[in-house]
């Protein structure tokens, strides 16, 4: 069989392309809204643009006319959301005139900082507690030419020494405390308002540094002030029940989930996140692991999008607190990193597993596929 | 510090968005050029429009004012090229009323028919030869909801099953014989014209089943005859030395590489790519594993993009013909897959590695900084 397109279907072709392909990357493309000047020299991979995917299955769970959309912003160059602020700190950085940048981080950040530093040509160094074994998203950030110093210590110390190599050599510090990150995290918002032609009625997030939560909110109240957006979400954060010193209203000492991105029990960005709850009429919320990974597995099953648990935290409370949508609502989930990130969690908590040893026999075939 | 944007800034933003991100996928984007109807029910992820990253790395490596981008289709929804096929396939099985799927595949084939698949409400079947133990990329299938099958025996034996399955049973084939995932895959042409304005001068791609050089090819050309590009790119097709059945001139029994995504002796398109490479005065050269692993560290350490290996075979297919390549040629090396794809991969051949059991202090670590 072949499939042919005849002259005539040809000869309808509209002359322009109604879809721009030509999609420079978030700074390029949000330059007003930022702090770069024409002679600011952008690092970037074309960041940014990350598809706002119609959710049918969930939107048919919900009902009542409510439309659900994930941002799955898992697609962006190193496979995170942290791609948005990173671009903006290592341009900031090479501005500057940095040759060497450092973050103390065992996952995305340390990805994201590893590729956007080493294609501007600076060193990437990245702080982590000795005996860290698991290599994970490590691999990547090494990968990318990253230069990972392993100290004896826990995070706090890592934390501690990447500020102090910064203050004490000409390093810049590209953990979630530079500003320029949170300005480059807020272009998500521009584009889920550029693609819906509004804010969401809700807009669902994970929560651990509570760092997206503020840059969304920013994005939304920059594009709001210019007009750009009738109205604003509600900001309805999600962390997961074994990590949620926003929910206990206290830092948690020892956080635990499964979803290793948002295992954070002092929050950076504490006061920000509680304004902008307030301001947003918006609301903080417990989802446990198994209700995270029953999302994680709905996403990947019924809609055909593999995201990080900590992403799925999104969607699992959406549906706790899908009681409280209005009729006809839009909501937009936001899926952080790409689920490729960590494929040990795929192969223990998918439902389906391999039937093994099957005779190569049509009928076996077919009789163990249920025909 | 804070950032912020003044009030004057704002002011001076354009009113209208000058990049667009409302693209709806590649069949609606592309719809006049696809074997599709209006009431053709188009499912979608909203693959395509992948980024064309300029790769100044490489560019100043070749000198003599070359450009070269690479098109990565490794930010694909599943994480490779297979997207735009599948987009095609699954829409088409949809539209015929299909419930089901089948294919065998180990690899990307299988991720992205399952997350189409299950997205359109189907079944997914993957047949895999037995003792396959590498989850790997099945994983991402598995927890997509696929339903694989194991069975005794090699993967022409998975193969012959799966054409048998699809011809005595209600299920769809959508291995490369589908012969509309070439369809889809000519969109990959169409962006890279649409963001150049014309053909690039080399197409540089990665050659297994040497069905995506065939689609490219078919994009061009029809591209071509519609006036949108003045002229035609010299097909570069680069295979793994261990499995490289073009430039043998005959099927390889028993292919090895570590480029495991075109690790394939008796391509499916061989008649299709001969005629490639005649009409495109293009050539094939074959690229050692050790080659493919310089320039999938280049890659990653140089431009900061992470590609699957089997991707890098484009990149280093053009390293080694440079010296062929005309002054101020444009250069598109198409990157096919995501590099999370495939972590042990870059776990093993980073050349970076951690520094171990260092001691907590500010000069301690400096100085193995070198600082």
């Amino acid at each position: 069989m072949t499939v042919s397109i005849s002259a005539a279907d040809l000869s309808e072709m509209p002359s322009m392309t109604r879809y721009s392909t030509n999609w420079p990357g978030l700074i390029e493309a949000y330059r007003p809204y930022l702090p770069v000047s024409d002679t600011t020299p952008v690092v970037t991979l074309l960041e940014g643009n990350t598809p706002l995917i119609p959710a049918p299955a969930l939107s048919q769970a919900i009902g009542r006319g409510v439309q659900v959309y994930v941002k799955y912003d898992g697609l962006n160059p190193t496979g995170s959301f942290k791609d948005r602020g990173m671009t903006m700190a290592i341009t900031k950085a090479k501005e500057a005139g940095a040759k060497a940048v450092i973050c103390a981080s065992t996952g995305n950040t340390s990805a994201a900082a590893a590729a956007y530093a080493r294609r501007a040509g600076m060193r990437a160094f990245v702080v982590i507690p000795d005996g860290y074994v698991a290599l994970g998203k490590l691999a990547q950030a090494l990968l990318y030419g990253a230069e990972v110093i392993a100290i004896e210590g826990n995070f706090d110390d890592a934390l501690t020494i990447v500020r102090k190599m910064s203050e004490n050599y000409p390093v810049t510090l590209v953990n979630s405390v530079n500003p320029y990150r949170l300005q480059g995290q807020k272009t998500a918002a521009f584009e889920v308002v550029d693609v819906l032609g509004d804010a969401p009625d809700w807009l669902c997030i994970p929560v651990g540094n509570a760092g997206n939560i503020t840059a969304y909110w920013m994005g939304f109240t920059e594009y709001h002030q210019q007009g750009k957006c009738a109205r604003l979400p509600k900001m309805m954060g999600f962390q997961a029940a074994g990590a949620a010193p926003f929910i206990a209203g206290k830092p948690i000492p020892n956080p635990e989930t499964i979803a290793t991105a948002i295992r954070i029990g002092n929050p950076a960005n504490w006061e920000k996140a509680i304004a902008v709850q307030q301001h947003s009429q918006g609301e903080f919320h417990p989802v446990t692991d198994q209700e995270i990974l029953e999302a994680y597995r709905l996403l990947a099953s019924q809609e055909g999008i593999f995201c990080e648990p900590a992403s799925a935290a999104s969607v699992a409370g959406l549906l706790k607190q899908k009681e409280h949508l209005p009729n006809q609502a839009t909501v937009v989930c936001v899926l952080t990193g790409n689920g490729l990130k960590d494929p040990s969690n795929a192969i223990e908590y998918s439902s389906n597993s391999i039937k093994q040893k099957i005779k190569a026999d049509l009928k076996t075939v077919a009789s163990e596929m249920g025909f």
